[in-house]
């Protein structure tokens, strides 16, 4: 596993008063889902299901999808780690900069890791964020259905864990279902901010599926995670989000940190974004930042294709925003200068 | 995994109003983790850390072990399934008839199981539950360390999950951390009752905890899960358990039900312990004892090495108990004559 993933706000001894370092957009409403989970913190006394069947129906239901089609996971990253594990000793092609995990998960499993432009092997995977982790890209939906078709013998893993937070089209859970060669995977933890329930699923054509289901370890999904679920997929106006609102928002903030001498901000198709110094290293930023004005970024610099120079913003609010571009601007003139 | 794990009420549309299906003494009063847990709900808005370390602190202080010692998992489970995939392709020796987990994991990650007399490989586990589920059974101390030290090639991975269910002398964390050949799998579910938060941990040498670390994946174990090992290591006065008293009224359950006609109950260590039925099998007194009764027993058909015939019991509260021995001396008088 890598060092360094966002949220690290354990390691400053400061408190962390502005947290743009997750790509979790935390500024939503979970009163009435914690009121739920308070309610039910007697689920904490019983095993949850082996398999978390309950909630694969209710979410198949909601998706349009047989439930075979659907299994739950311990987040996203056990999805994962269960893909990768089920096509174990596969050639892997991965789309960098991207989400680490991939490549651990596919190297824990023995994957040869290969570039692209090479030949598929009889066993082949190719791992797409999208939107992806950290540039916020999205793929034209056409480009990549033609990609999935003109490739049949090669299973594509589309981690769809910010598929929410795109105005770009997407493949559906049911489009991509009805391909033989699909496996999408999906975060909860991302649309309703509970990173620390732990839960995603996988959606996949059946028969594909049956492979991941075979390596999944029993009771993974705690039993808050499910009540979690249930209650979101009954509820499903639960923490609503205005997602224009944060686009234009994150537009906006992307324009003046990309306005600032010595730094450009890049072009996404979501909420987060990278940024990259002129000089200098995203790490003394990163420090700076948090200890002088509890501020929390992402150092993007262990990102594969990255370097040290950059680092990933995910939009805040907009006067956490204002403040973080004055900051950074005060940076840029004191002390990297 | 095995189809018929305990604790299966999800299976039965009539409530179930006594289970004795599953290994896990619920008689705790959890009331003071649960209004803790409530005050907490806010750590679902986080990542936990990627590997529970401050978790891991707190448990090595309590257990006058260095940190790199401990490991914590994502239920006992995730302990097992990791255990298998740090030594994937071994040899490995299950002392059966005992928790189908360890065959699974075994399975998944290829190795070799042989029986106990064989020759030990170069690379050869040996899975011990103790005490072991389903029988009770505790290996006497002294046999196994001689074991243990007599077989210094082969690991032995020693599930302790029920260690505090017994009065027996059993090797404590940190006697098996001065073993080079010894992981210890531990369950905080099985003595605080909390299966629904999935919370294990796995205590070794550092270097063989080590192989271990390679294999897990980040944020395994959930916030929430987190929280509540914090709080019952800061609190070890939490949710206690009169163990004499409880091993005492198992042996009169024991007592009562192998003293009626068709059945033996089978000698224990521990508060859960078998029964054989002379004639019939366990799946239909359990499904009577379900549908009639709102009672639940586990159908340990599904262990290696026992068949049809036999079931656990689990030691509830003496009424509920005397109720069981009732009706079950009923199902053998009337339905199974």
């Amino acid at each position: 596993m890598i060092q360094g993933h966002g949220d690290d706000t354990w390691r400053f001894d400061r408190p962390i008063r502005a947290n743009f370092s997750s790509n979790v957009y935390s500024r939503v409403d979970l009163t009435a889902l914690k009121a739920h989970l308070a309610a039910r913190l007697d689920a904490i006394g019983h095993y949850p299901e082996p398999e978390p069947y309950a909630l694969e129906r209710a979410l198949a239901l909601q998706l349009g999808l047989d439930p075979s089609a659907v299994c739950v996971t311990n987040g996203a990253t056990e999805a994962i780690y269960l893909t990768a594990h089920a096509f174990a000793g596969s050639q892997a092609t991965i789309l960098q900069p991207t989400f680490s995990e991939y490549a651990d998960a596919c190297t824990l499993y023995r994957h040869h890791l290969v570039p692209c432009a090479a030949p598929p092997g009889p066993r082949a995977t190719c791992w797409i964020c999208n939107p992806n982790n950290p540039t916020g890209d999205v793929i034209p939906k056409d480009d990549l259905i033609k990609t999935i078709e003109d490739h049949p013998k090669i299973v594509f893993v589309i981690d769809q864990s910010y598929g929410f937070f795109t105005q770009e089209p997407l493949l559906s859970a049911a489009e991509a279902v009805a391909f033989p060669n699909v496996i999408q995977l999906h975060s909860m933890t991302k649309r309703y901010a509970m990173p620390g329930l732990r839960l995603g699923y996988i959606t996949a054509n059946p028969q594909l599926l049956d492979c991941i289901r075979a390596v999944r370890m029993p009771w993974s999904v705690n039993a808050l995670a499910v009540e979690a679920g249930l209650y979101l997929t009954a509820h499903p106006d639960t923490a609503p989000i205005d997602l224009a609102a944060l686009l234009r928002e994150a537009e906006r903030l992307r324009g003046a940190l990309d306005a600032l001498p010595g730094l450009t901000a890049l072009p996404t198709r979501t909420h987060f974004f990278l940024c990259r110094l002129d000089r200098g290293c995203a790490a003394d930023l990163k420090q700076w930042l948090a200890v002088n004005h509890g501020i929390l970024i992402r150092d993007a610099a262990n990102f594969e294709g990255l370097d040290e120079r950059y680092f990933r913003i995910a939009t805040q609010t907009p006067e956490e925003n204002s403040r973080l571009v004055a900051v950074i601007r005060q940076y840029l003139k004191e002390v990297a200068s």
